[in-house]
């Protein structure tokens, strides 16, 4: 019997759930729901049923787990209750300040329901998340950095987009190499996240566009770029195309402490935990820790749990298609 | 209201646990039990209790979760499933092929005494494990790797020190630094532990001792170095005592894989997680994560769990002191 899935939404988030519920043999994918027209999507492997988004309406016996594959600004405030209803659901809502709201409208709607719901998860919030709170329970005397990158921002990118005279144009976020390998050392620097960073900027510019202007106007522009070390480059539009269509990303959490003083000594034992990421293709690694915890949650939902739930929340062993005696006998 | 915790065997793992229930405050110490004469052992903190071994004999009601800080070879066997009957308990048991053995038999006595025992946990098994476990099921095409080291290693450094001739010496386990960055650049080479390590003796001579015979005897001796690269450097007694007597010690576990070809072409796109530690004091590190793992154990007794435990079956949010909706709004 193996865990159906479904997706509603299919944007990049979706086609890289689609992706890896294929690479799951403990799971089938029963559909694809959208807001479009079914008969104008095509999706990757053609077996996968296409549906009507109201399809949706007052649940489904025939889906295990439905994976929220929307955005979070207008999607998931609306769409993460009203399917947590109806269903078990995994989403990666990701605006910070948030989470504590969106986790109690969903929780309210998935208790109603009687569902486990899912939120938060990806990479970070996500992996991330984990990583940052058992670093910090097993090193409580020390400090926990997060360094993203090097990776595509979307809304930099944007931001890059919009100024005048552009045509078209990427940014790379890019850790500091050096606050990354001082803090590898067990130093703990006080550093905020423009000093941890830079940003690399390439820019097709519009013809007859003037570059010192709109790299001038990229690197003093507020939030994004004026308090960070900003790289602009030009390149052609066929530069653009070859060299940077590709979606990576990543990053480290890194936790660096002390376990104390011991032995009547004065020396402080250093203890780094270091966690990192190099994503060849962003949105589809989200997706497959979207398909993973969609295993933990019918696993969860399987044995009577009910309400909203985090990465907190859910035990390593639950995430794998493994019995509990395999992970003891192969794993530990 | 603390956690009442309880230290069984007072070696290097009961010093270090000793230090990190000191480190957290919703944590108190309330005795170290000890086989030896507890008038002839001297705590690191002058107030902590130090009681005979026959006083846990049937439980104690001012214990909630008991460390078992002794070794796995002859002290857990024994005493995993013993105290497993009458005490909420945590150890570090680490041989690999007798994990489900043990589990099976702690699992039988913790269930009799409707006690939590968590085994097996530290940093491998223990972190390292919730790790392999974790980045398979997020990237179940992949390969994963355990590197060790660089860090001493105390089963080698008692084998150099058995030679005829050696007065002294410890021995470093170093992984493949080439190996290691080849594996994060995405690569998925086959290697065995031998090819992923080499090793690095500093040595004392007795009196008159033949270095090159010593050397060649280690380098030699099976099972532990010969099927390794093996660098053996002569020191005085002097260097020994100055430059090696810390505990450093550490890894890596990494997983490379894909997440399949997506929209038609044919390019694999590459997944690599990565956890490293850098651990100044081993034991010290250890026993911070058993101390954490105790935290999780007392929540999981106290919502009515049963039974035996590995680091598999651990919420994250478990470990840590905070609640859940402080870690919900600082920590994803």
């Amino acid at each position: 019997m193996t865990i159906r899935i479904g997706i509603a939404g299919y944007g990049n988030l979706g086609r890289g759930v689609e992706l890896a519920v294929r690479n799951s043999p403990d799971m089938t994918l029963m559909g694809i729901f959208t807001r479009r027209d079914p008969a104008t999507l095509t999706p990757q492997f053609p077996d996968v049923p296409v549906l009507a988004w109201d399809e949706l309406a007052g649940g489904r016996e025939d889906i295990d787990v439905l994976i929220l594959c929307g955005g979070s600004k207008t999607d998931l405030p609306e769409q993460g209750p009203q399917f947590a209803r109806n269903f078990h659901t995994v989403d990666s809502f990701d605006t910070h300040a948030e989470i504590p709201n969106y986790f109690s409208i969903v929780d309210d709607a998935a208790r109603a329901g009687g569902n486990v719901a899912l939120i938060a998860t990806g990479w970070d919030p996500g992996l991330f998340s984990v990583n940052r709170v058992m670093a910090e329970a097993v090193v409580p005397q020390g400090v926990t950095y997060t360094f993203w990158g090097r990776g595509l921002s979307q809304g930099h990118s944007d931001a890059v987009r919009r100024v005048a005279g552009v045509a078209g144009g990427v940014q790379y976020t890019i850790p500091a190499e050096d606050v990354l390998d001082a803090v590898r050392d067990g130093e703990q620097p006080e550093l905020s996240a423009a000093q941890r960073h830079r940003r690399e900027c390439f820019v097709v510019l519009e013809e007859g566009a003037d570059p010192e202007a709109v790299a001038a106007e990229i690197k003093n522009m507020p939030h994004y770029f004026a308090d960070y070390d900003t790289d602009v480059h030009f390149i052609s539009a066929e530069e653009l195309a070859r060299d940077h269509a590709a979606m990576p990303h990543g990053g480290t959490v890194l936790r660096s402490g002390t376990t104390g003083t011991a032995g009547g000594t004065d020396v402080e034992n250093s203890q780094v935990v270091e966690y990192t990421l190099k994503l060849g293709h962003n949105p589809q690694f989200t997706s497959s820790v979207l398909v993973a915890y969609a295993r933990a949650v019918h696993r969860m939902a399987q044995a009577g749990d009910v309400g909203a739930k985090t990465v907190f929340d859910v035990a390593p062993g639950l995430l794998s298609p493994k019995s509990p005696a395999e992970l003891r006998r192969d794993y530990l």
